[in-house]
């Protein structure tokens, strides 16, 4: 058992978020050689309106297309009931739904305040979805570029709600504010307050703290990390907010402390080619790729 | 006083290894400004032959100039008894000498082994030095890309070595090898072996992980950084090991943890608007600078 657990969001909060688009085809490609790298959960698209986000219209045929891959967990993104049942009908085995803990951000993200958001939620998820995962997203945890700082209360109370209905809670850095005192604060709080229901921790690269900010998670016990090949994304609703954690940074750092993340470098060294020649216009991130892995080095065992 | 100290130094390590030679004058612009923006401690050159090294060759001049800027401690660079001799004469505040840890890049670097550079820096500092600080840096600390794995048993001893005849003893992760769990393991046992003469950790961010190796080593201790403006630098007798750690992210990572720095960001930037108009070809890396502070940033009191 890998001592981390990764989740590529690169095919959701990358290509979502992302200038060009990605052929349907190429998409199947690299959440295959991603799955071939070792990732055991990917986040392959969101149901959102495809008016509003064309390189998300064929997130159902993506979902159908992943499910089939053994062992991994896919993942899409539901704003509303209708992505969620559209989700839950394409066979996706996890459903997350962000809810924003800034009330700028997510009244003018979803018109709605954060209260109503989670209201939104729980009506959601008492439709059927059998053996389907929820998860509660708490996102701008860490402020907000429209309010600023976001009272570290907001985001203890929201996490809290979430997990009385929810079967995990993930924190997230939607703009990249965070900081690694402010990491192991927060994460520290709303542990004590939800237990074993907090998960992932979803950093960005904004102000290049992604994997500082990583470790600092690792160091109060946060074992789950979403990242982004490439370190695609951002939130195109708040401005400058680009770039995901890297996965290829993410998963050096970890296997050269010797924590495991059982992921095979070379491999996803691989599917970054597919990403790279799928979207060869799009600005891809990422050191550990382009330096190439230290001579000797050894993977965690 | 600042609760880290970092020692800026773009104007060494990164003009050293740029492609583009910056100007005398542009040189003392941007270490002024440096200077306006809180660095109190900038290594400005070093004393190599000039013919090696052209980027060098105007040091003497540099450290007259900026050892008249109040307040700031001036270092320089020597490999040797000759640059020595010539950093006390142009009036350096201290000297760095840098050791090899890897015997491999030491044989290729300076034709000498780790023990032999070691009494070579042991008969540079028997002459005089009036007011002088004398830095042993060991170089390679956590890696090296022409031996791969340095033991840390050596890395111990040399700083050990070093520490019983120079005033300070700084490790450098040469290659941008480190990781963090190493980054801990080894400063603790060089610092339980040598005490408070270890003082300045040297990180490049060749693989990314220059701010969570810093973060890292603030954790266990340390408190003196190298760092350089917008990652310029690495080592050029160890192919791609491009980048220190980059100075703009790294004082944001600790004034937004609300870990003092004495550097103002904001001077800070129009330092770099310097560097970029006096090498506007040469690769400036960084992401605060383009993403901007967040909204409602406070520094560290």
């Amino acid at each position: 058992m890998p001592q981390v657990h990764l989740c590529e969001v690169g095919p959701r909060d990358g290509l979502q978020n992302a200038k060009h688009l990605m052929s349907t085809e190429a998409k199947k490609a690299w959440i295959a050689a991603l799955a071939d790298a070792g990732l055991r959960e990917i986040e392959v698209g969101s149901f959102v309106p495809p008016k509003l986000i064309p390189a998300m219209a064929d997130t159902a045929e993506i979902v159908a297309f992943s499910r089939k891959i053994a062992g991994v967990k896919i993942v899409a993104l539901a704003p509303n009931l209708k992505g969620f049942q559209r989700a839950v009908e394409a066979g996706a085995h996890k459903v997350t739904f962000p809810v924003s803990a800034s009330r700028l951000h997510s009244e003018s993200n979803v018109r709605m305040t954060p209260e109503q958001m989670i209201e939104e939620v729980h009506r959601c998820v008492s439709h059927p979805h059998p053996g389907v995962e929820i998860e509660g997203a708490v996102s701008t945890a860490f402020g907000c570029t429209m309010q600023g700082e976001v009272p570290e209360d907001d985001v203890v109370r929201i996490a809290a709600e979430l997990a009385s209905f929810c079967d995990a809670v993930a924190l997230a850095d939607t703009v990249g504010y965070a900081n690694p005192a402010q990491v192991k604060r927060i994460f520290s709080r709303v542990r004590e307050k939800i237990g074993g229901k907090l998960e992932g921790a979803h950093f960005h690269n904004t102000r290049g703290l992604g994997l500082a900010n990583a470790l600092a998670a690792y160091e109060v016990g946060v074992r789950a990390f979403d990242s982004s090949m490439g370190g695609l994304g951002g939130c195109p609703f708040a401005p400058g907010a680009s770039g995901n954690v890297i996965t290829e940074d993410l998963v050096f750092m970890f296997e050269s402390m010797g924590i495991s993340t059982g992921i095979d470098l070379a491999k996803l060294f691989k599917a970054r080619e597919i990403l790279v020649s799928a979207i060869p216009e799009e600005p891809v991130y990422g050191h550990t790729p382009v330096a190439g892995l230290p001579k000797g080095f050894r993977a965690a065992a």
